[in-house]
């Protein structure tokens, strides 16, 4: 493990430990020893989110070594959207009625939990402003960081509604999946917490007013864009034994960008296929849309939208005036642009 | 209805609007109408926590007219605590599996909303602080109220979590029931949220620290739990045509403040009884607790129990230095006490 890694794990044990121990609630044993168990299962994850704060803020000090105070603050801003993700998770798995998350049975599936698990989403949510007043009363920009994570998770309820009644596995109307759709949902659902928060935090504790990065807003969220349409295509086209999973988004009658796009390019006996076949949890039918989907070369399509989308993105970044930021903004590129997982 | 009452309703559309057209987020036609249907399902109900904040103001303010900005503030402020109630509602009764709430099905029971509730329920609290910030921003106690919705969110959410896992209707075990657990599901599940809060956004809108209000806040917790108290004891002794329901805390399992009492005055003859019809849906079972309840004089120990509490909250609040804040309290208790439904 990292050296990074490792010290942002034990700032989570900290972190832990303070919510255990919080003077605004008198804990009972068992509720401690509840929260505990509830949080070790649930929040630490691959980490890329949390640490890409670490990895923003260094590349703001452009090199200079961070003191340890500084390690703790980016940390502590790194886990509270590790928290903000959890969340999400939670919540996300009991209503998609989901069975496995991070190759373990979700938390609200264990025989203890069942709904009591729509509260720990809830309580996890809450951990993050304790958090936040923990560490960062006091700070200039204690308030905007408040804010940010407000906004934040406002935009990504926000896109998880659309996704929700646009994708109604009930109705099953293909006639709404439109790019349009397909991009507000990702862009809210996932852009700003993945992509904009870790930089927007890294930003704050740099002194920063987000005011002046609106630029970098955008690029991040395009950038956070294109990372969930190379996720819809892996699902797909990714070898399952690389991905680590085997994808489902067509039985699942997921709104990704492959189906958008086939509806967009094919013609209407291809369309009556789609309509026909999409959604059905039947190896056979799932064949015939992957047929379909080559059929159409959406591989192609897919290289093309990469292709663009990498240029734009880095002639975006260069026009931004600080070089650190710059750095910021390419590291990010550099983890997503043609991965395989 | 009163004035207030349609002034404090209109504040509410105001509200309303804002929020279906928040410039952070791109709403489709369809997400607005839903949101604005959910807001509507859940969010008005008795409003009695609502008005509390304009009647604690007004009192805090000694009578002087308020202005039509103080009336709106207080009202907004009074709109985030029914928001917030309408939150833990909305997810409550999914973790609970309940059905009717107000006289209606529960959001989650509509046919085509299910388990989008649970994320309703997270937008239902992301409007809090876009409330907050709409109207607050600026204002020197704006950090206070972010702050102070924060803790009691948190609070409330920590004193559900107690219950639920106290409660386990799995595990029907009554050997939990006592009442050092039932006074803290009560304080920090109830109390927090329906008393403190309304009081401590009109302190804060009156320009008050509520760091030199903790005597303040302890009376209302104490209130709080009266009041908690009280509804346990109108589930089975009031008359449930006055009351508008019929009680089913026993058939329930519920962690009542009578079942507390019953385990702690009974006999061991007795306790055998009640474990054994105490949480089942059966006429006979529920006449048997009742009986006991009876046979214990249950109703003369909430008697005095009542009468008791009253004199302590008294004196407490005759030991207030501000006449004020003293008016504020007496309002409170005049609401509750001897109430019969």
């Amino acid at each position: 493990m990292s050296d990074l890694k490792s010290k942002f794990l034990e700032v989570y044990s900290v972190l832990k430990s303070e919510l255990l121990n919080d003077p605004d609630f008198e804990f009972t044993d068992e509720a401690r020893q509840w929260v505990e168990r509830m949080l070790d299962y649930n929040v630490p994850g691959k980490l890329n989110r949390g640490i890409s704060v670490i990895d923003s803020y260094s590349l703001l000090k452009e090199g200079k070594e961070l003191t340890s105070e500084e390690i703790f603050q980016t940390s502590s801003l790194g886990w509270c959207i590790e928290w903000l993700q959890a969340y999400f998770l939670v919540l996300d798995d009991i209503m998609d009625g989901s069975h496995t998350r991070r190759g373990q049975p979700c938390w609200f599936r264990l025989p203890k939990v069942g709904m009591i698990a729509a509260n720990d989403g809830i309580l996890l949510r809450n951990h993050i402003p304790r958090i936040l007043k923990n560490h960062f009363r006091g700070n200039p920009y204690y308030v905007d960081l408040l804010e940010l994570f407000n906004e934040v998770e406002f935009q990504t309820a926000s896109g998880q509604m659309i996704d929700l009644i646009t994708t109604l596995v009930g109705e099953k109307d293909l006639s709404k999946y439109l790019l349009p759709i397909h991009r507000r949902i990702v862009q809210y659902k996932t852009a700003y917490y993945s992509f904009y928060l870790p930089v927007a935090c890294a930003l704050l504790m740099a002194g920063e007013s987000l005011d002046n990065h609106v630029n970098v807003k955008n690029i991040l969220i395009e950038m956070g864009i294109y990372f969930q349409v190379q996720d819809d295509y892996l699902d797909c086209f990714a070898d399952s034994e690389v991905l680590g999973k085997i994808g489902t988004d067509i039985q699942d009658f997921k709104c990704s960008w492959l189906v958008v796009k086939a509806l967009e390019y094919c013609n209407e006996e291809q369309k009556k296929l789609l309509y026909e076949n999409y959604g059905k949890d039947d190896p056979a039918c799932v064949a015939k849309v992957k047929a379909l989907y080559n059929d159409l070369k959406l591989e192609d399509v897919y290289l093309e939208y990469e292709k663009t989308t990498y240029e734009k993105l880095i002639n975006s970044i260069e026009a931004q005036p600080s070089k650190a930021v710059q750095a910021v903004l390419k590291s990010f590129l550099a983890k997503i642009y043609k991965r395989q997982k």
